[in-house]
């Protein structure tokens, strides 16, 4: 051994940005206005809640839940556990109770720390979660008189209270579980991915760079994905390492709320998913000189992909670099990112082309692999044409499912992602769909983010979604659901003969359908199961047929 | 196992900048103009040298040396080396023949990759290594006539002619060793240091960060630390990785020349060592309007630190960011590091203040741990006055020598590094001096290098170097050698004057000797060493020592 094996575990860099810049403010919204603690304060709250769990009997490998929203407790936890070497599972508050009663029971749970204000939620699951001994309450303003019967409780500073302000964080092997994440598939119970302190603090070190997000210490982020997914997209990890101002939005995800947050504690740099970021552009359109946002830079962007309308916008409008990113929960998450300019000359290109590069899923980070892959598992051109399931493998990929392998979802190494893409000449991902929502006409595929982005670039649309049905002759013909702006009057046929001038006949919805709203997922996505249930209850059939005579 | 244990190998990522980007140039100075290639050919070179090497009988873990300028084949050779598992040992050509022969022999080379220009200054090892089996010839233009009798010989392009362009890189465990870079001790033989797969991975990735140097794919780099110190501080590596453009001076190092060499290719960042950036600084004030420098954005600047004044030149003058770096050989090398805003609230600081950051160490990079520490090592505190040996560990920071463990130079696991300095209340490291280097004066410590720094800041100085002298009263005093701007006129007793202001008297030179020249080590710092080993033959006496009462 020439060089030290320093195992590569979170404790490691949890406690940096507090020890580098204690003064920097966790900036946390209540009802009461906005709640501040600095990175000191925030660090020895996490070793008392640390002492705490371990009084409570927490060992390393033990399950923590939480049941929280973005928040600076949230944000113990995961500093807590991180170092203790306890596993912080990230429970979706969103979810059924039949998925968390689930959940909770495969993870043995054996706290659960609740936001109080959520509380009401678990109460569904009181007497079927035998293995949580202890529920810890974090309390804000306006939720003191809360109460569960899920498991005996206790009100989270009380917990914390009288704890000692340092944990010698212990040497663990850096394979230790660090986390747990349950991923909601479309058949089954869910699947759980277990983290572990390598995986996540390379991922962490991989987030950091420059051509990643570019997260340096002098940023202020305002992550508004939820801590229950995927880690937060590794953002409180990397912002805990650098010392960055975070600001937290609990539950008030009011577009125009966040807007606010976003200009007064000068964020520059927020994550979300596109359907916020729509919902924050038209906040911001509708009181078009309300906000100073002179302090944002970039906004990222995952779950799925902003449509390039969108990312114009930001551009156009308010100066700000939209940062596409993709990835899951199975992949810590970061997989692939997209940057204005990533690559060397792609400064002196136009700015067209820097956005379109932002339109793609991006360029993988150092340190993976991915390609695409036709159905016997042979590697597909970089054509920028052919589209394959999308495969990838590296140090912070899942190798199987926590206590449930699901080796069908492996081969040879690699992660089969469930998505299918493409990838062009300049190694550029581009995301074709799901593999479950791509539509299988004719023999074609037809990528159903391809034309719901289109359809949102015409005017008067708000949001799109294109969702496949049965078709006796050609197995499956796309449908799309659209919400108008309001007051918008826009025809079907409007719609069709726009996308006519970038699809081939065959590739356009055979229906347009109006609505008010699409079902959205428990992380924010466009959940076209739902879609697709929803017609199927409403026994609804393709206009062609319709017609009394079958087929055309 | 939840997540993949990928190894962390270079190979996995020194090929990635080819393939994202592989258009982006390699440029190598000659005498006849530039060497242009892509890095699509310079990685196709790289796996032909692999295949060329391994037909001559190289297996992991071999040494490979090579006796080279900074140019696109020793890029080759770190990326070939590093692709196939064998181990680059990088020869320092500015070393005498005793410690040559030593080093070669130690680490056994069995291949040598020399530059044909280079060669004379093997010549006198011709019977002496006798481990080495072939010397392979990078020959540039006008050394076509080469010669060497040390070892069979052949030219390199036919060396990797008609070899395959793509070399399988072999699975290897992360821990297998990837290079070797020799210290050379201020007493005894040169040590090894051998660095490993892991360690150099993670360098990388630390070294990418946005609050490292903020290494992107859209810079082009100008590395003149040799790339055969400490894998020229890593920035080959992290440029192969992000496709960077590279810009190689070879043998070219002329302050004017260099400038020149940035103004033409666009260098967005450079790293070298303070004296250069005197040179360049010099080589600028020359002909002040004849270069384009509009490109460039950072210097980084290691191996000793650079005065507050010319950080302070560059800003006002170029507009260009001096990144400090402190490090060694043993620590791969990078461990601190100091920008003008690497904390929170750094951007909203003055000016001033920014720059002061900067004439620091600096910050540690995420991952290590530092301390100062007493004789007993027993921590010393923060309070930026106490000043203590530096200790450091980590995940890239060598456990041993190449076969040759010295024990001494290791506590508990932690480097001892050799430096001594203190570490303010903000976490910024700040180098007294080497512990060789430091003046003991009456029980207390003047750091040479603060002198040194305040004298260079007194306008007609150029240069300032601060040695001890021995003394039978106080053990040692300082005496300071001065090299003054060409046609300046500065007194001893302006300069003395000039120190009184910040400095306390018994902190003062007793002599100040004007000089032409001072001694550089190969590494381009100031050879202390050799200043007190020069003063010593020239009997040279303190002022109040010449006095026959002896004592004052």
């Amino acid at each position: 051994m020439a060089m030290q094996r320093t195992p590569l575990l979170m404790s490691r860099i949890v406690d940096r940005g507090a020890i580098v810049s204690p003064q920097v403010e966790i900036v946390t919204a209540t009802a009461a206005g906005m709640r501040r603690q600095t990175l000191a304060e925030t660090r020895t709250r996490a070793h008392r809640l640390a002492h705490a769990l371990a009084d409570a009997g927490i060992r390393p490998g033990d399950r923590v839940g939480t049941f929280m929203w973005n928040g600076s407790r949230h944000l113990e936890a995961y500093h807590a556990t991180a170092g203790m070497g306890a596993v912080l599972h990230t429970l979706n508050i969103r979810l059924s109770p039949t998925d968390l009663e689930y959940i909770i029971g495969h993870a043995a749970d054996r706290i659960i720390i609740a936001d109080a204000d959520a509380l009401p939620l678990l109460e569904a699951l009181a007497g079927r979660i035998p293995c949580v001994e202890l529920v810890v309450v974090a309390v804000e303003e306006g939720f003191e008189n809360w109460h569960t019967s899920v498991a005996p409780a206790v009100d989270y500073e009380a917990f914390i209270a009288a704890k000692p302000d340092r944990y010698d964080w212990p040497e663990l092997d850096e394979s230790a579980p660090l986390g747990l994440c349950y991923t909601s598939g479309t058949t089954g119970n869910p699947k759980g991915v277990e983290y572990e302190h390598r995986s996540q603090y390379l991922h962490t070190m991989a987030q950091c760079m420059t051509d990643s997000m570019g997260l340096s210490a002098t940023d202020t982020v305002l992550g508004i994905v939820p801590m229950f997914h995927a880690m937060g997209w590794g953002i409180p990890w990397s912002a805990l390492m650098l010392g960055c101002k975070q600001v937290m939005p609990h539950r008030f995800l009011d577009p125009a709320r966040l807007v606010a947050l976003m200009a007064a504690e000068r964020v520059t740099l927020s994550a979300a998913v596109p359907t916020i970021w729509q919902g924050v552009k038209a906040a911001i359109e509708a009181q078009p000189d309300r906000y100073d946002l002179s302090a944002l830079s970039r906004l990222t962007c995952g779950g799925s992909a902003p449509p390039p309308s969108l990312i114009r916008w930001y551009h156009d409008v308010l100066g700000v670099e939209m940062i596409q990113g993709w990835g899951m929960t199975e992949t810590s998450p970061l997989a692939t990112l997209s940057r204005r300019a990533m690559k060397h000359g792609d400064p002196s290109r136009p700015v067209d082309e820097q956005l379109a590069n932002v339109a793609k899923a991006g360029q993988l980070l150092p340190g993976l692999e991915l390609d695409i892959f036709d159905e016997d598992f042979n590697r597909l051109p970089h054509d920028g044409e052919t589209v394959g399931e999308i495969l990838v493998r590296g140090p912070w990929i899942c190798s199987e499912y926590y206590n449930n392998p699901q080796p069908e979802r492996f081969h040879d190494g690699w992660l089969i992602t469930g998505d299918v893409g493409k990838i062009d000449p300049e190694h550029y991902l581009i995301i074709a769909d799901r593999s479950k929502d791509l539509v299988k006409s004719g023999g074609e595929w037809i990528s159903s983010v391809d034309l719901e982005n289109h359809i949102v670039a015409l005017a008067g649309v708000d949001q799109a979604c294109v969702v496949a049905q049965p078709h006796p002759k050609w197995g499956e013909r796309p449908v799309a659901l659209v919400i108008l702006e309001r007051d918008a009057d826009v025809p079907p046929q409007t719609i069709l003969d726009h996308c006519a001038t970038h699809y081939a006949k065959w590739q356009l919805p055979d229906d347009i359908l109006f609505v008010d709203a699409i079902p959205l997922t428990s992380t924010g996505k466009m959940d076209k199961k739902a879609v697709r249930a929803d017609l199927a209850t409403q026994g609804y059939e393709l206009p062609d047929l319709r017609t009394a005579g079958g087929l055309p």
